[in-house]
C-alpha cells in the first residue's frame, strides 16, 4: 500500500494511507438521509475534494486547519478525482508527521536567507540603525523565519515574510549604490528591515503557521502603528537619537505609500519614498509569480483581485 | 495722549503708544531710494497696515511674530486706515504689557472650562478610562489652557484646544445619553478628551503661543500616532488591561474618519465611529462661527478652503 | 396544543398553530418528482425555514409578503431547526391577527415619541417656521406613527421614521443650546422634523407597512425633491415669507450632504451643515445598534455594505 | 471728431466721445499723491483699459456695470493701447444709446429663433407635454430673448438662453427622428425646451442683462430644482396626468447627467440620458466656439478650465 | 412532425428536429449516477435549456459555439418550458442551415446602410480624408457587414458595427450643418468611419461572427492603438499631409473621451470632442432600445453594469 | 576685468564681460517714463536677474532662450544682488562660447553612459528584441546624448534622457537576475531602452537644446503611441516575429502604468508592470536629487507639484 501520497501525485485507483490538513469540512445529508463529510484535504502540493461517507462525526467544521490522519481511496466524480476516506481521526501529540510537506513553504532556504539578512545588517555603517535593527532581529528571528508575509495576497506560505525581507534588502541595498550619496543607506537598510515586523502581530496563526485572519489589534491598530511603536520602543531603550528614531518611525508609518492604501503618513523622505517603491515592486512581482505559475503561455488569467486586472503569460 | 489704543477701535488722527505684535514685515525701497518697512501690527482684536518711513532697520522680517513696542498715528491711504510709525523697537524683558491683549483668544472663560472638564473627567464610570484620562489631564493642562486647536482652519487662537474639548466633551456626553445604552460612556469620554493631545507636539509656537508651523515630528508622524504612542505608554504605566489601551488607541488613530482625512485606520466601533462624528460637527461649526461674524445676513462668503464651498448668512 | 408560538421560541418537536408572514415562497419539484412549497415564515421576532410537502399551490412566490395561517411542527435539518408545515391559507378579512406581532417595530413608545415632537415643535420662538413644521405634523402624523425610513439600511421597522425624527430632534435641540447663538433653533428644528416627509411618497409598502421598494416617484424624483416641493407649497399656502421657505427648502435639499450621496445641493448655511451632520450620526449609530446586536463580544461583523467596513464588539 | 467708435477699431490717436459699458474701476492714487481712476471700458466688441487723471470721483468700483459717458484720447502704455479720459459721467435716463452696441449679443436672429421655437413646440404629438411647453413660453418669451445661458463658461451674452435652447431642440427634434420609435418625441422636446428655464431665476442680472453672480435662491436651490417646481405647478395647473408630470420634472432634474456635476438625480429614462447629452454637446460645441475664435490656425490655447484641458485649432 | 422551430415561438408538447447553435453545455452525472448533458440551445430569436439524458458524450464544453443537429420535445420543468434531446451531433459541411437564422443580426437592410455610408464618405469634400476613409472602407467591408461592434454591451449581434457605424455618420453629418462653419466636416466623418474599425482586431470571432472574447492584441494593444496605427499607414502610403494624418489618428486616439474610459489621450479638437459624444450618444441609446425591449410599461430593469445604474420604461 | 564670471560665483561689485541665455525678458517703462529691460540671465550655474536701464530694444520677450553677449557690474537691490547692464546684444555665428557652460547638462559622462547602454543592449539573449533595441539605438544615439527627459519635472538638463534611460537599464538588469527566472531578461530590457523614444518627437527644443514646450504631435498622440508605432516599423522591417513586436508595444503603451498618469493600456504582463514601477522609482528619485539640493538639513521644501506634497531633508 502506498502511505501518504503526495496529492499532487495522486491517480485514479490509488490507495492511500497517512496525514493531510483538513483544509475544509462540512456536514451534509445524502439524499437517503445519512450523515457524510464533504472535506478539502491539502498538503504542500495541493488540495483535494474527499467524502466521508456515512460519518456522523464528530469531526466537522470547527477542525478545519487541524491535520488528521486518514485512510482512503482515489475515485473520480465527474472527470476529476475525488478521495474516498475509510477511516478519519485527528492527530494528536503522539503522532509523527512533518509539518513541511503539509504546508506551502516559501521556495528558497531558510538558513542561508537569515544569513544573508544578518550580514545586511552588518553592513550598515550608521551603529544606530543597526543597532535598532539587529536588537529586533533577535527578538522576532524565530517568527520572521515562519510566518507568512498575508493572509492570502503574496507571500502567504510559510517563510513568505523571511523572503519578502530578503529579496526587499537586496533591492534596498542595490537602489542605495545606484542612488549613492543622495541615499542613506543605513536607514533605507533599518527601515526596509523594520517595515513589515508588526505582521507578527497583526494575525492570527493556524497551529501549522498559516494566517487565519487578522488580530483583533491587527485590525484596529494595524502593522504600520504597532511596528513604529516597537521602534521607538527599542530605539528608546537603546538611546538612539530622537531624530533617528522619527525616522524610522516615518518609513514603517508611511510604507504603504497612500493613505488610500493604509499609510498612516505619505512618505516624506526619500528613503520613505524607496521603502514604498520597494514594498510594491516585491509584492507585485510576488503575486505575478504565483499567478504566472496557474497559466498556459498565451493565456490570460481570470481577472486579479489585489491587481485590479488580468495578466498575461507570453511565451 | 491716547495709550495702546485697541487696534478695532482705532479712528483716524488718533496718535497711540504701546505694545503690538509685528504680524507682517518686510523691508522696501520706495520710489526715491529711501529704505522703510512695510508692516502689519496686530492685537486681539484685529490688524492694520503700518509703514515706518526712511528706516533702515534692524527690524524686519525676522521679527515676525515678536512683540513690538511703538508710537505712531492713524492716517489714511485709498480710503483705508494706515499707521504711520514714528519710533518702533522689540520689546524686552523689562517691558510689562498683556499678552491677553496681544494676540486672540477663545471666548470661553478658561478656568470655568478646565473644571468642567475636570468634572466630566470625574463621572467616567469605568475606573481604568479615566485614570488613563486624569493621567494625562494632569500631564497637559497648562498646555490644554493656552495651545491652539489648529494652525489656522479652526480654533487657531489661544485656548483653542481647550474651548474644542471641552464642546467636544460636552457632546460626547449628551450622545452617551441619547444612545445609552448602546455607546460606552467611559469609553467615548476618555477618547474624546485624548484625541488631539498629539497637537501638543505636532505644532511648532511663537513665543505668543500661536502655532506658527507644523514641527518635524508633527508632519512626519502625525498627532494621531503621536497620541496613541502617549496614550498606550500610560496605560502601560498604570496597568490598564491590553484591551481597553487598544480601543483608547484605536479612538485616537481613527478620529479623521477617513484615510484620506488622515485617519491611521478607520473606525470600526461605535465610539470611534462617533468621535470622529462628534469631532467634524465641532471642527465645522467653529469654521462657521469664525466666517458668519465676517459676513452681512443675505451676503455668501468667498469660498472657504476647509468646507470646499461659499457659505451664506441669512437674516 | 401551543398557539402562535413566537419564532424565536420555537423549540425541536413543538406543535404550532397560527398566523405568520410568508417572507419568502418557492414551489419546487422534489428528487422524486413530487412539488413542494420552500418557504420563509417571519413574524417580528424572526424567521424561519419551512416546508410543505406534497403541496403543489396555490400559494407560490406572488404571496410573498402576505399573512398566512399554518399548522405545523418544529423539526431539524442538518443542524438547524426547520418547519413542517400541514396546513397553509392566506389570512383574510375574517382573520384576527396582532400586526405588531408579525413585523418588526421600533422599540420606542410611539405616544410619548408623538408627544415628545409636539412639544420640541411648539417650543420654536420663530411663529413662521412653527406653523410649517405644525401643519406638516397634522398632516402627516398617522405615517410618522407608522412607515419605515428605509428598506433595509436603518430603521427599517414600523415606526422607523418616528423613532429617527426623534432623535435627531432631541440631538437638533441640544446642538442648538450648545452652538447658541450662532444657530438659528427654529429653522434647525423646522428643518430636521421635516427632512425626510418626503420618504411618505418615496417608497412603497406591504399591506404590514414595511418597505417593498421604491415607488417610481422615489426613484425618478426623490424624496429631497418631492419633500422641498411639499414644504414650498405648505408655506405658501401659510404666507411664510419667501426666504424662510427657501431656506427650509434648502434644509431638505442638502440634508445628504454630498452631491455623491444624493444632496441636489451641498449645505451652505450652519443649520444645513448641522442637519446633514445629524442624519449622519443617528442613521450610522443605528446601523451600529442593528448589527451590534447580532455580535458577541470580541468578534467583527461580516463587511457592512452602507459602512463600507466590518465593526468590532469590544467587551 | 469721432464719436463713439467701437473699440474693436480704436487706433492710436483717436478722439472719441460716447456711451461704454463702465466694466471695471478702482479709485487709486499716483505717486504724486494725485487721485485718479484705473478703469476698464467696455462694449460689444471689446474692452479696453482706461486711465481718468485728477479723478477724485464720485464714479467708482460701485457703478462697475453701468454706462457711462466719455470724451477722450487712445494712447499707449507699454505698447498697448490705453484710453485716457477726459470727461465722464453716469449715463441717466435722458441719455439714448443703443445697448446692443454694448453688450455682447448672441450671432443670431432673435426673431427667426423664436418662430423655430414656436413651431417645434406645436409639432409635438402629445398636447400634454406640448400645453406645458407652450404656457411656459409664453410665460418666460421675453426673459427667453434676453437672458445668457451662464455667467460666463459658454453662451454668456444676450440672447444665450435663446441660442442654446435652439440648437438643442434642432438636436432633440433630429435624434427623436434617427433613434424613432425608441425615443418619444414629444417628452424629449418638451423636457428640451424647459431644461434651463430656471436660470431665469438662478442668476442676477445687470441692468444691461448680462449675469453678475447667482441669486440666493440660485445657490442654494439651483435652477434644477427651480425649473422642475414650476414644471410641476404648471402642470397641475394644466392638469396633466401625473405620470407625465413627473417624467418633466425627471428630465429637469437630471439633465446635468451625473450628481458631481449638479444633477438631483441621475437620468433614468432615455429621454432623461438623451437631454443630458444634448445639453453636453451644444455646451461643449460653444465653449470651444468661443475659444477657437481667440486661436491661430496650429496653436494651442491656455488650459480651459471648463474642459480641464488645452484644446488645438488646426489648419 | 415540426422542423427546425423558432426557439421564441416553441410550445409546451412540441417535437422539433433541426439545427441550433450549442450556447453552453456541461456534462453532469445524475443522482443514479447516470451521465447527462446539460446544455442550452439557442438560434436568432432566443435560448433555451435542454437536457440529453443518458448521455457520456462527445458533445461538451469544448463544443460551446458550434451549430448542433438535435431531436426532441418540448417539456416542462418547474413552471418554464425545456427541451429533452433524443438525438444530438455536430453539424458539419454537408449540413445545410441558415446562419441568419440562428444569430442575432442587426435590425436593419446590410445593403442599404453600406450603400449610405457610400455615399456620406463621397460626399467629403476635403479629398485627403475622403482618399483615407474610401481606401480603409474598401479594405474592410466585408468585416463591416459581419461583426459586433461589441462583445456584449451594445452592438453585439451580426452586423453590429454597420449599425453602429452608419448612425454616428449620419450624426456627424447632422451635427457638421448644424454646427457649421465651426466644425470640419471632412474630418469629423472620416474619423467618425475610422474610429472602431480596430475592433476587427481586437476581437476574436465564433464560427458564426460573434464576438468570443478579446484577442491578445485587442487585450495589450486596444482597438484605439490598432485603429490610429492602420490609420497613419494607409495616410502614409496614400501620401496625405502629415497634420491630417495626424489628427485622423488624434480623433482614433481620443474617441473614448477620458482616459479612465480607454482613451489613449483626450479630445483636443473640436471634431474629437464631438467624435467622443456621438459615440456616447450611439452606444447608450442601442443599451437603452435593447433594455428597453425586455421591460414592460411601468417597470425598472435590474441594475444594467454599463450605466451604473437602472432604467424606467415609461407607458 | 573678469571675463565671463559664473552666476553662482558673482559677488557685489564685480564687472563682467561675456555670454550668458536670456532666460526672461520683459520691456517695462521706468516711473519717469524711461525704456527699461527687465532680464534674467542663467548660465549652467543659475540665473539672476538684470536690469538694462534707458534701453528701447530690440532685445525683448521674443528673444527669451538666446544667448546674449553682455557687459555689466554686480550691483544689489533689496539685500539681493542684481545685475546692470551696460551692453547687450545677440549672440551670432560668429561668436563663441561653450553650450556646456550655458545650459544644465546631467551630472554623468556621456560616452561612459552611452558605452554601458551599448554593452548592455549587447548582452540580451534574446536576438530579436536586442535586434531592434541596437537599431534604434543607432537611428537616435546622437538625440539620445542630447534631449532632457522633460520640460521641468525631472531631468530636465541636456543628457537627460541618456541619464534616465541608463539608470532605469541598470535597474532593470538587476531586477530581471533578482526575480530570475520569472523575468524575461531581454524583454525588460529592450522594453526599458525603447520606452522614452518618443519624446524625441514629443518635445520642441530650443536652440540649446532645452525643451520650449509639447509638440503638436507630442499634444495630440503622445510619447507613447510615437515610440509603439515605431518600434512597430522598427520590428516589421527587421522581420521580428508578431507577439515579440506586439510585447514591446505593449510595454511602451502602458509604461505610465495607469490610464489617469497616460498609460493608453494598462500593464499585463510581468515585464510591463516592472518597466513602469522602474520609470516611477527613477524619476522619483530624481525629483528627491533636484529639490533636496536646494534644502538644508532639518528644512522642509515646499509643496513638490509632481510629488504633491512637501520632502523633508534629514541631517
Amino acid at each position: 500500500m502506498h502511505s501518504n501520497i503526495r496529492i499532487s501525485e495522486m491517480q485514479l485507483g490509488d490507495a492511500f494511507e497517512g496525514y493531510y490538513v483538513l483544509k475544509a469540512a462540512q456536514q451534509k445529508t445524502s439524499q437517503n438521509g445519512k450523515p457524510f463529510l464533504n472535506a478539502t484535504l491539502s498538503d504542500a502540493t495541493g488540495a483535494m475534494d474527499a467524502k466521508v461517507w456515512d460519518y456522523p462525526g464528530p469531526i466537522g467544521a470547527q477542525d478545519v486547519g487541524s491535520v488528521v490522519r486518514v485512510r482512503g481511496n482515489v475515485g473520480e466524480f465527474r472527470g476529476a478525482l475525488q478521495l474516498t476516506i475509510d477511516r478519519i481521526r485527528l492527530a494528536d501529540e503522539n503522532d509523527v508527521y512533518d509539518c513541511a510537506e503539509l504546508v506551502p513553504v516559501a521556495p528558497i532556504d531558510p538558513d542561508e536567507a537569515v544569513s544573508e539578512i544578518v550580514s545586511l545588517l552588518a553592513s550598515m555603517d550608521d551603529q544606530d540603525y543597526r543597532a535598532v535593527a539587529q536588537e529586533l532581529f533577535e527578538k522576532h528571528e524565530a517568527e520572521l523565519r515562519r510566518i507568512p508575509a498575508a493572509k492570502s495576497v503574496h507571500h502567504s506560505f510559510i517563510g513568505g515574510l523571511l523572503m519578502h525581507t530578503l529579496d526587499m534588502l537586496r533591492l534596498a541595498d542595490f537602489l542605495s549604490r545606484l542612488y549613492a550619496p543622495t541615499v542613506d543607506r543605513s536607514l533605507l537598510l533599518a527601515g526596509t528591515f523594520l517595515h513589515d515586523l508588526g505582521k507578527t502581530r497583526e494575525f492570527d496563526f493556524s497551529a501549522l503557521g498559516l494566517v487565519t485572519d487578522y488580530s483583533v489589534e491587527g485590525q484596529l491598530i494595524g502593522h504600520l502603528v504597532l511596528g513604529a511603536q516597537e521602534a521607538a520602543e527599542t530605539a528608546a531603550a537603546l538611546g538612539i537619537p530622537e531624530e533617528k528614531s522619527m525616522l524610522l518611525q516615518h518609513l514603517i508609518l508611511s510604507h504603504h505609500g497612500q493613505p488610500e492604501f493604509g499609510a498612516a503618513v505619505v512618505p516624506q523622505c526619500l528613503e520613505a519614498e524607496l521603502l514604498s517603491l520597494i514594498d510594491s515592486v516585491d509584492s507585485r512581482v510576488e503575486i505575478y509569480r504565483e499567478a504566472l505559475a496557474e497559466l498556459q503561455p498565451g493565456e490570460f488569467s481570470q481577472r486579479i483581485f489585489a491587481l485590479e486586472k488580468r495578466i498575461f503569460r507570453h511565451e
